[in-house]
């Protein structure tokens, strides 16, 4: 039995790891937690009664408490109860599909728990990774991706040591505007950023999708998920999104995962890993597949990519503000009040403005990304 | 140190195999042997300073041992001298690098000595497939493929375990008469037949490769080597042998390997397994590539992969008979003695006339090679 606890589990990736546990009945779900959606959690938890949930609105926490008096589950909510359900003493693995800086410290409470991670929050390796993945080491604990891409790069990698690595090719799909120039970009409305060709996903990584500050994120993941260099990862688009991402190894060969755009099977292979699973779903049909196309990304016209390189490059605290920056820009392009090249330029005008803090810790880095906020509320 | 052996040291595997040795000085060569070529085996072995060489034919035995006196290496001929190279006491591993059935009882011999098999030799599989796999097993020795296909098949199943599988892709170029129909095949040319579009190799391979009876031969092998029904192994045309081959797996993930057109990837790999290494040569390089194309293949035309799974789905002596049906008649159209098309219809009537043995034993399955050739001979 693989006892599993949910932090963010009212959303895309929450959804379908509850979807996952209904087809595999050895998988317990121990603890589940939610930002504001408590008719969704109050569902959840009669389906799947866990011991432990948590609401992070204290209110709502109180109502759900009311409304599941019927029921033997304990309710918490806040910093305190995320963190008493990441370090849940039944779990064996947190699936960490939460968004935001928020997700951090209940990571690092998990990790120290000694419980397995399934990440699907961002923010954690990319604002800190250097904390991050010694104390896994330190803990003995696994990073499991759960993100299409890091789980087509596991999955490249298994059998083969890491001295073997020659680099990783991160596959992208370019997003909707892939092939328009600046100019284009200038005017292009909310709706149109908001098609993601292939992937259905919430409209903040939609947007990072289009203007390629995803992929970045992504190569800073990568960095530290799999110890590769900066310089070592690179970015190949893929616009059908059938190869999720592959490694190239010392002798020449590439190793690559492909697959249908379905969020299901790196959610799986992180639970069950390294068994695989038969999974419902749709397979990739060779027979009704021309071509499998294959370009080079535009760092000029998207600069969220570049940007993020950047980022790692300099390191420390400044990847933290590459993404504080960005989530900022993002929401207010999503408000209306920006254009979509204001990202951009907001990402780098912020970049421009940081101190760097060479080796921050969770306090600094909590600290950097408000700084960011005001900085840019300040009208950069 | 790992101790090679090869038998077939002069031809194209047997060359890179040794190339890969000149790379890695861990590599000690301990045994060769070729057919007649008795010039580069001689230089073969004044460079690589082997224990023993062996000549199939028994007079050029003679001369090597006259031309070697100056130096201490036994010399042996014939099929005995074959078994003898093959079981070789110093060897770790021996590279099946010769062509046509020859090689089956040699590479019995090698498994029941406990030699791991570096297998470059189809006949075996294809026609003993049923003797070799349970005996290596029994002796607890490896089968290691040395072809692109299977390491690629092979490095895909890395990290997986043989219940996962779902089915495996094999890929093929389609050879140089991809898109014609059998009315443009009647009368194509040797020379045309001649011109792989990727891969440089000898002129039957070639034959086989513009009929697709080489990749028939591959859908057997792959049946052997990897233990999955014929109707899971399913052929897709990818002309520009960029993927090497995938594996599909019950999850819905394809691992795939990718690489250039280079044969000493799979001979290093089979060597070295599980280890990576560095080895020269061109890499595929993600930024000129534009496209990886796909198709189906069209076995109305190619009858030769159709054939195979005929033969593979009656099993016994009848991939045998489809083997060495096409040697045959791959030897008298490049005497320019028959038509390309002739080649399918001599296998067909090869086919139709056999009377099936069940569970053949090595004697029977050289005998059903010999009754094949004479029932061509006597004209069908």
């Amino acid at each position: 039995m693989k006892h599993v606890a949910i932090i963010g589990s009212t959303g895309s990736i929450g959804t379908q790891t509850l979807e996952i546990a209904r087809w595999n009945q050895d998988i317990k779900i121990c603890a589940l937690s939610a930002g504001r959606n408590i008719d969704l959690l109050e569902k959840q938890a009669r389906e799947f009664r866990p011991e432990i949930v948590g609401l992070w609105d204290e209110k709502l926490a109180d109502e759900l408490k009311d409304r599941l008096k019927d029921m033997d589950i304990r309710v918490v909510s806040g910093m305190d109860g995320l963190i008493e359900i990441a370090e849940y003493k039944t779990s064996d693995v947190l699936v960490t599909a939460i968004v935001g800086m928020i997700g951090i410290r209940p990571t690092v409470a998990a990790i120290k728990a000694g419980k397995d991670i399934a990440l699907a929050n961002k923010e954690t390796l990319v604002t800190a990774g250097h904390i991050i993945m010694p104390l896994a080491k330190e803990k003995g604990v696994s990073i499991l991706p759960v993100d299409s891409e890091h789980s087509a790069i596991f999955q490249s990698l298994q059998g083969n040591t890491h001295d073997s690595i020659e680099k990783i090719l991160l596959t992208a799909s370019g997003g909707p505007f892939r092939g328009k120039n600046r100019e284009l970009l200038k005017h292009v409305k909310l709706e149109d950023a908001l098609k993601h060709p292939n992937w259905s996903m919430g409209r903040k990584i939609t947007i990072d999708s289009a203007t390629m500050v995803n992929k970045g994120l992504e190569v800073i993941e990568a960095k530290w998920l799999f110890d590769v260099a900066p310089e070592n990862i690179q970015v190949v688009i893929q616009p059908q999104s059938i190869i999720h991402s592959m490694v190239e190894y010392k002798d020449g060969a590439v190793i690559a995962q492909l697959g249908t755009p379905d969020m299901k099977l790196p959610i799986e292979y992180a639970l069950f890993y390294p068994e695989r699973r038969y999974m419902p779903g749709d397979r990739l049909d060779f027979t009704k597949l021309s071509s499998i196309v294959i370009e080079t990304p535009d760092m000029d016209t998207f600069l969220g990519l570049r940007y993020a390189y950047e980022a790692i490059g300099i390191g420390g605290s400044m990847p933290t503000v590459f993404n504080a920056a960005n989530e900022y820009a993002v929401k207010q392009f999503l408000d209306r009040k920006i254009d979509f090249l204001d990202i951009y330029d907001i990402i780098r005008a912020s970049m421009d403005h940081h101190k760097l803090i060479e080796n921050p810790d969770i306090d600094e880095i909590l600290a950097t990304e408000q700084e960011v906020y005001e900085f840019i509320e300040s009208g950069c």
